[in-house]
């Protein structure tokens, strides 16, 4: 049987293969992404659910615009707008099925084989499986603790002429941990608003931060609506449910609702419905600090078990919100082999290569804080020293 | 701003500007393919999500696997093969957001620009939307009242080198409502059997059948593993749930997983899980049987006003199920002029045009029987029947 071309790129990846052996429970796993689900609003999502179906009741089970449930877009968009210094009405955000489905349709509307993605350098994993659909050229902009160096995103967008979307995660990067600057942000904007070229800002986990204060997002900065911020209730509400959104200027989501159809037509009308009676009836912030509470404490036991456990050489990220860290272990070093390794003590996680499109820093790797326990968490650490160790010099 | 060449084709249709107004509750509308809302189980799904949040909790609101639930998998694979002769495993069976999500998926897995895609004459308007984001040639293969001809199709492959995909739907097709018949189904097969092209079945009706006996489905007479077989809760549960199905060989569903995963990652866990625990809970069959009840009288009454009150030379199909029927009327009659004036007199339908990839045929329509009360499909009927007679000779 004959495939599309572009097939060639979806192959089994070893590290889905590795990481399948981390669902064993004895296995302690800073691989997935995955939030506590002991903190997921198990009662709360069936009292909403039970409100909808007796209030709602059919409506909730109809076919349904694949733009979204209006008073669910009004919260999206005035919730991000108190946050992100953004002004946004309802007209203004679409609902999606998950992230993952943004950056499918983003793909759709602006890429050709052989456009050019700028992106940071490491990106997030999902965006490049996204977008390798549509067969573009990832051209990564150097990125260091601030942010996207604004000089290399001049340099590349200079230096390469099919530039036709940047995809960036300002907020507790997937997979460094990494917040831009404001300085970087704005000086970031500066450079986007000479331009016309999309920009994919994705905010999963911008609201769970632990400490400082939110910065305007890119998309409050917008001054010709290039910018489109991605955002998700799979962080701080529950990821199965697979309800995101997209917001941008309404001639932009037009694009996206034309392919959305085509794509699924819309996004489950039960969730859309369940996830509003749920911002109803209980206070979403509230919930939120309660997850910000156990993660904070959890990524101070990982930072505190690698300043203790990790061998010198090793260097890591201290990330003021989100899900993850990120260590960078001596040039030479594998992470693959030291997954290996790991894996036959218990303990897993992700090789950092995976996160660049154009391969290389096989040094690195992506460490998740959010889905094991503090106990789990250290005892984890200490293995994956003592791994580390064994590799050393 | 730049778009990918392919968003030339996502325009706004004039059909659904023409059809935003058949929301307008003063309309009867034979335009859209909505289930009847009013017997959705909306008691039956709260008891069930009851269930499932008390029961696997947590669990139902994690991420999950691309191929979906285990135990809905292996329900589907049952059904499927009780029903349509088929020999299906839970292996065979992967879950996927709505059937359209099926069609996109297969799009990106099988088409490369300028490839051909044979389908019905007409087709489902939805499977063009989906698949022509891969920017194929559809040739239509001549179809009659038994199904896709085998001598055109024969001819079709042998005049077209790049023949990719097939796209058909036996059962109660939309929107002609023609089944085909079981000669011709092994005849296709037959031909089928001798390629290496993959031929998606799709088969959202074929449980609405209200008279006769379900021929076996063409997968149930593939040698090779050619036969994707798609199937959906929308027409039998809730489509607002967004909960479909694909069948086929493993080797090639391990691909719509790897392309699925990059387009949203999974499809809700916790709405696999409420339809899981519901299928446990009710008797599937007998829910079925009391759609079939309205279904088949509604379709009565709309056949009995078509014979009392249609004009002269208008044709139309006696569907033995699903969801519509389809009118021709003289050629030269423009079914969109039609529209106009059927809406001035509050009536709506979908022109038969739009489902004629290549264009053409506006003498012809598709209407829907399941979504209006007797009283208002006979009103309606009669409405549409004065309006045609006006553009009568």
């Amino acid at each position: 049987m004959n495939f599309a071309r572009r097939m060639e790129k979806f192959q089994g990846s070893d590290i889905q293969q590795i990481l399948k052996v981390t669902a064993r429970p004895e296995i302690i796993s800073f691989g997935g992404g995955l939030p506590a689900p002991e903190l997921f609003p198990v009662e709360g999502m069936k009292r909403a659910m039970e409100k909808v179906l007796d209030e709602a009741g059919s409506k909730a089970l109809q076919y349904f615009t694949t733009e979204g449930l209006v008073p669910l877009r009004k919260k999206i968009a005035d919730r991000t707008n108190l946050r992100t210094g953004t002004d946004l009405g309802q007209e203004n955000v679409v609902i999606v099925t998950g992230s993952q489905q943004a950056l499918d349709l983003a793909g759709k509307i602006f890429l050709d084989e052989g456009d050019v993605v700028l992106c940071e350098s490491p990106t997030y994993l999902g965006a490049i499986d996204a977008l390798k659909a549509y067969s573009p050229r990832f051209v990564e902009v150097q990125t260091d603790g601030e942010g996207m160096v604004t000089e290399d995103l001049e340099r590349q967008l200079a230096a390469n002429e099919r530039v036709k979307l940047i995809y960036v995660t300002p907020d507790f990067q997937n997979p460094t941990g990494v917040t831009w600057s404001d300085n970087r942000r704005r000086s970031f904007m500066e450079v986007v608003n000479e331009h016309e070229i999309p920009v994919l800002e994705d905010n999963p986990y911008g609201e769970l931060r632990f400490q400082g204060v939110t910065p305007p997002s890119l998309k409050s900065y917008d001054e010709k609506g290039n910018v489109i911020l991605l955002g998700t209730f799979s962080k701080i509400l529950s990821p199965g449910m697979r309800v995101a959104w997209i917001c941008g200027d309404e001639d932009l989501l037009e694009k996206f609702v034309y392919v959305k159809q085509a794509s699924d037509l819309h996004t489950s009308t039960l969730s859309q419905y369940q996830i509003d009676a749920f911002l109803d009836m209980y206070d979403l912030d509230e919930h939120i600090a309660g997850l910000i509470e156990v993660y904070r404490h959890r990524r101070d036991v990982m930072l505190t078990s690698m300043d203790e456990f990790l061998p010198e050489g090793v260097d890591f990220n201290r990330p003021d919100g989100g899900l993850f860290t990120w260590a960078v272990m001596p040039e030479g070093v594998s992470s693959r082999d030291v997954l290996t390794k790991a894996i036959e003590n218990n303990v897993a996680f992700v090789p950092g290569d995976a996160f660049y499109p154009n391969g290389g820093h096989e040094n690195t790797m992506r460490l998740n804080f959010s889905n094991m326990s503090p106990q789990r968490i250290t005892k984890g650490i200490e293995i994956l020293g003592k791994v580390m160790e064994s590799f050393a010099g």
